[in-house]
């Protein structure tokens, strides 16, 4: 009997691969591309589902993420992928419509303007289609549309991940726990290193970032040409030095009741021109212990792993994670900083 | 509207603290001692019961940190504080039947002998009680066992939360985490250094790692007398040095499908004469990312942070996500490495 109790809790990690959750991707630059690769050495999930601004592909039997991406290469939209892919001016509604078997989406879409991916949330709500989405958006105002919108997704069956990537998502899943140590939280310090090598792989990114620094906002940074980007990054010898940004692992933490907003700060360097980090991404949690002891606890990211891994491999961890929550009648918004991210094998 | 929904969305982690939750403690050596202090800075959660090898106490306003431990030092049990205590040689029995209030336990018991702590919870089984029951467990067959017991806790409505303290407990969880930056985990090395200024505080404590030892087991560390352990410390200049110690960190990975439980290793140093570390304890976890990049993510804990505050931090964070998950209808067993704990304000 006690075997018998054994096998089914040993075998509960697994339940949710018997057959492979069918995800989809919507958005196709450098993350949408980075994320399919994710998933193609995933054998729990499986990438059926794609769209970009000009398109979309589906396949219940799975897209390949070599022949997307060379399609996207080729001719600038997953639409013209051959077989499976369309072209169209409304991507998303249809591929929903036509795409009812995926269970869960990640938003690899750039959020700009900032009230972009609330937007594609409601198009999910006023479709019908009940699932998972997940997203890795940044800015506190835009997590805070989709708190917004959490009664509404409860409503019609969805189970929306938000702030799901690296910061916020992964750092802010670690604060989360770092705090566990403490009675009171002093400061939650989040400093990041990125380094590509290439900046015009990740235009959105590095416009998202952009838009963090002085002088600069959403708009501005979104209307840069490709050249105003290069002339900006040749000023600064291609390092984008960022601080105090508008990030919602601050609201993210808040939520959770572990400290105010105020008591969070983001900041970091980008260096588009060197695929080295010109720091190691960090989180710093501070606090006082019961005893009345003040301390640090840091956890720290291999400098090998890229933004692309750090963000992607949460993002589908949370996916998995939303699943479970999903399959159990939970629906609405729920953050990083609150859940669990499960492992994808 | 849309505020309407904020509001709801914004409150949700006070939905627990209208009421404190009532919270009970059973043993009361060096770490249930210390989690009657680390309560005592709550306001989400009451202690509200104790029991100890020979008595205990209950009182559902409150018992006092300051009094329980005073009363234990001068008689040696919490059945001997006045008014609120009871001696008794049935102490744990007892106070479940005469507590139905408290809706959650931590067991800060010594698993000593290795079959203890399943045996507690085949007493919570046969009392007809429901809530949730935390331990802070170390080893693997200990953490087996309890998972054997699974289907009967969730049965008579127990969610019991297994392996939640530092190691495993807020280690393993972030070992979790640092693995969705990877496609595949190599290796996940715990190393912990533990400072105490006397090792008589922590009587239990000690002989567990003392188990862990070559030459030594469960039993005959248990065996010792304090003269027996001063003398092996002795030998040691105060230190003991544990390698490739039987941790259920392996087994909590392994069932989060993270991977095989032969990656993963425990080890550390006990400064038994010193409350300084010897080394800061951390989890290293390696792994290659989807672009085939090898990595390690390292997550330290500060050293100023006790092996007290590092336990019952995480356990009552894990006992508040298990009161979630208990109100949800969500029982059985579960451990640290698959559920976020919850901070508790």
């Amino acid at each position: 009997m006690a075997q018998q109790h054994m096998t089914q809790v040993l075998v509960s990690p697994n339940n949710l691969s018997r057959a492979p959750i069918q995800v989809g991707i919507l958005g196709f630059g450098g993350l949408g591309q980075a994320a399919s690769r994710v998933l193609a050495l995933k054998t729990e999930m499986r990438l059926t589902a794609i769209a970009d601004h000009k398109g979309y592909a589906h396949n219940p039997h799975g897209l390949s993420a070599d022949a997307s991406i060379a399609a996207c290469h080729a001719h600038d939209s997953i639409g013209y992928l051959e077989t499976d892919g369309n072209l169209s001016n409304n991507s998303i509604r249809e591929l929903i419509h036509c795409a009812p078997d995926v269970e869960g989406y990640f938003l690899a879409l750039p959020n700009l303007p900032n009230t972009f991916m609330a937007s594609v949330a409601q198009q999910f709500i006023n479709s019908g289609w009940q699932g998972v989405l997940v997203d890795a958006m940044k800015r506190t105002s835009a997590v805070e549309q989709m708190l917004a919108l959490s009664d509404d997704l409860k409503t019609c069956g969805i189970t929306y991940m938000t702030g799901c990537g690296a910061t916020p998502g992964l750092l802010t899943a670690a604060a989360a726990l770092a705090a566990q140590s403490f009675s009171e939280v002093h400061s939650v310090e989040i400093t990041f290193g990125v380094g590509i090598a290439n900046w015009e792989a990740y235009r959105a990114t590095i416009r998202e970032d952009i838009a963090h620094m002085p002088g600069y906002d959403v708009e501005a940074a979104r209307a840069m040409t490709d050249a105003e980007v290069s002339a900006l990054l040749d000023q600064t010898n291609g390092l984008l030095t960022l601080e105090n940004m508008e990030h919602a692992d601050d609201v993210m933490l808040e939520l959770a009741g572990i400290c105010d907003r105020d008591r969070v700060t983001v900041g970091g360097i980008v260096d588009t021109r060197n695929p080295k980090k010109p720091l190691s991404t960090n989180v710093q949690v501070t606090g006082r212990t019961f005893e009345g002891k003040r301390s640090t606890h840091t956890f720290t990211l291999g400098d090998e792993t890229s933004m692309a891994a750090n963000v992607c491999g949460p993002a589908f961890g949370y996916l998995k994670a939303g699943v479970e929550l999903h399959r159990r009648g939970l629906h609405g918004v729920f953050t990083a900083a609150e859940v669990m991210p499960k492992f994808v094998r």
